[in-house]
């Protein structure tokens, strides 16, 4: 039986060897809400909504480096903390992120994805 | 107004004091469930039984060093990671604990901690 602590130690690997979009396509539902931390549209729904969101995001940014910790776990729920040294392409900026994500699964699936900005 | 973040900051400045025990007292809403990463008894519910909870874990461990990261934002939840070096004193065992808290507030109370073990 594949477990919450499996899901979330094969996100974490994948995401550690800066690969970024396969757990979405491995382990997003098809109705999966995506809730940002902050910003004008804070959440999406949908598989196609959450892809376009990170394919926009890569495409956007120039990545230095990314530091992925975690998981945590708890019940069919787990956290991970992402640091990551990015530049945005429009702008130039160059900004460190610090967030964690707050993944909620249902058989065997991420149903929402839940983003906290440091503060 | 008291925001999320202004919660969110102020138990973490006394966190990272090595005070445990205040913002319960400050935050815990009179019917807080309380809700562990691990272990037989994972849920309890109301102030008295986590300040229990609390007391048990003060009394039982011996504290070498913490470590308190965020918190993390987003509505009206928030997620702080709290590594410890402790010694548990009934065995004495030592142990690196490292664990994430989720806490949801309703009306400037903190109404639910859910803690999420290391995998």
């Amino acid at each position: 039986m594949t477990t919450t602590t499996d899901i979330a130690n094969d996100l974490v690997a994948l995401c550690k060897q800066g690969d970024f979009a396969t757990p979405g396509e491995k382990y997003w539902a098809d109705n999966v809400r995506s809730i940002e931390g902050m910003g004008d549209a804070p959440v999406s729904e949908g598989k196609e909504a959450a892809r376009g969101k990170g394919e926009w995001w890569t495409s956007n940014h120039e990545i230095h480096s990314t530091g992925v910790e975690g998981p945590y776990v708890n019940g069919d729920q787990f956290i991970v903390r992402f640091t990551m040294d990015v530049t945005f392409k429009p702008t130039g900026q160059r900004m460190q992120m610090d967030e964690t994500a707050l993944y909620t699964l249902k058989d065997g699936k991420i149903v929402e994805e839940r983003f906290f900005a440091a503060a």
